[in-house]
């Protein structure tokens, strides 16, 4: 298949090397004449083109993979040049407002369907993109109301290809879920850092921060617009989400000042719970 | 030197290790009988004692690497059996109440030093234990009142005979600052997974959990017992911490609740901050 990649960061280098190495011929556009130059150099692409219209002119599939807020403007931007039914799909981490999005955008003759790997690293860039990224991973697709049946299946095809389990779900109870297990983790990582680097301490704790240190907030190094973008296309789920967490927080909290005995059970279930997690993996 | 490890788990294990690959000689005692054979049998010691009394006769240095409720009565326990002028030290996350401990118990001819190696992993026992778990890591040191000058830097030289960098340092700041970088994140990570996997989303949201959850979550795997002593040792300090923590939390939602503009300045000073961090590693 012809497929069109916009933005070749790291996600979107990765499909590229992805796809390739499935077989898939592969068109590339990114901003930066730079970014294009090196996703040309890695193997990402087998060719780039200079504008978005060149980009998505002879394309089966166009995949935006850029931060989301950035989605709109390109599916605008696109509409009158994706051919009549190509299949046009995003990466990005939210998706009730994209699906609006392409309602607005685009033309019923196109097959518009959300895409979310559940993938990625904190390191940004097509520096850092890797045909293995997405072996493995559950890759959520959210049909719009004009995709085909054919479409689905030809972009199920397309996820199997680079080896990722296909899932497909709801734009709004995706956006809630991943709120949890995926903006949550993001938030709580960087606030430990606002916190502890915030701290008059720091210069003496950060001698002493070792590896549960580093691994809980790896995710602060991640790329900080698309952070904002997430947070900015996925409010209420995300507040709720701290919500919640807070309470959890101050539950724990409450044990520890306590000295209660039932400290132990609590972090025994916890070890249990992700254990068996990470066991069905 | 001859070295005494009492607990030949995932510290006490690596320990034997680094002592023995460093040319001293290692007699362990652990309470289960297979968890001293496991260790003859990686070759963390030279040989394993029946006895408390029978590991740590002959001595010039004394390890307890065990959770840190269990030091008080190991103290006692062999406080009669140290030679006079051993070293004894401990591997503990909290040295406040550790360092009293050793005051009650052990009489003044003996040098004691609190000691924590800024190291670990999320899986314990000897099965995990790793010669180059100390490399490179700070190794905190807390000198009791009664340890010599000579004693000090003995105990130095076979912290950097592991690879790791001595930091000495008093214990009630040890205990604050790990209470930041290290307690909290542990909690922080637990209390994670108590609230996604305590949700009636669980089921549905364990499907979309990748890798920044993941990580994030980490520290939960870790030893229950452990953290439990972690936490009764500790409480103010910890309490703090997550205090803190939840105000800075509460900001930050309050940035992502009202769309706010500053959210990807936040976002960038956390990642700027990180990524020092780690590049002064």
């Amino acid at each position: 298949m012809r497929v069109s990649i916009i933005g070749l960061g790291l996600i979107g280098g990765s499909l590229g090397l992805a796809l390739r190495s499935a077989g898939h011929e592969v068109a590339g556009y990114a901003r930066k004449p730079r970014v294009a130059a090196l996703a040309m150099e890695r193997g990402a692409v087998d060719r780039t083109a200079k504008s978005l219209a060149a980009a998505v002119k002879k394309a089966d599939v166009v995949i935006i993979a850029t931060p989301v807020l950035a989605v709109k403007d390109i599916l605008s931007a696109i509409s009158n040049d994706v051919p009549t039914g190509a299949i046009v799909t995003d990466v990005s981490s939210t998706k009730a407002e994209v699906m609006k999005w392409a309602e607005e955008c685009l033309p019923g003759s196109i097959n518009f369907i959300g895409g979310h790997p559940m993938a990625g690293k904190e390191v940004a860039g097509i520096e850092a993109a890797d045909a293995k990224l997405f072996r493995g991973c559950t890759y959520c697709l959210v049909p719009g109301a004009h995709a085909s049946r054919k479409s689905q299946k030809m972009l199920e095809g397309l996820v199997k290809a680079i080896g990722a389990k296909p899932l497909y779900i709801d734009a709004a109870e995706h956006d809630k879920l991943v709120a949890g297990i995926s903006h949550l983790p993001l938030l709580l990582s960087i606030a430990l850092v606002a916190d502890t680097t915030g701290s008059p301490l720091w210069p003496s704790m950060s001698r002493l921060a070792s590896s549960g240190y580093r691994d809980t907030s790896r995710l602060a190094s991640g790329d900080p617009h698309m952070s904002r973008d997430i947070c900015l296309t996925n409010k209420e789920p995300i507040t709720a989400a701290i919500d919640e967490y807070i309470k959890e927080l101050k539950k724990l909290r409450r044990l520890v000042g306590n000295g209660d005995e039932g400290l132990e059970d609590y972090f025994i279930k916890a070890k249990e719970a992700r254990d068996n997690w990470l066991r069905r993996k």
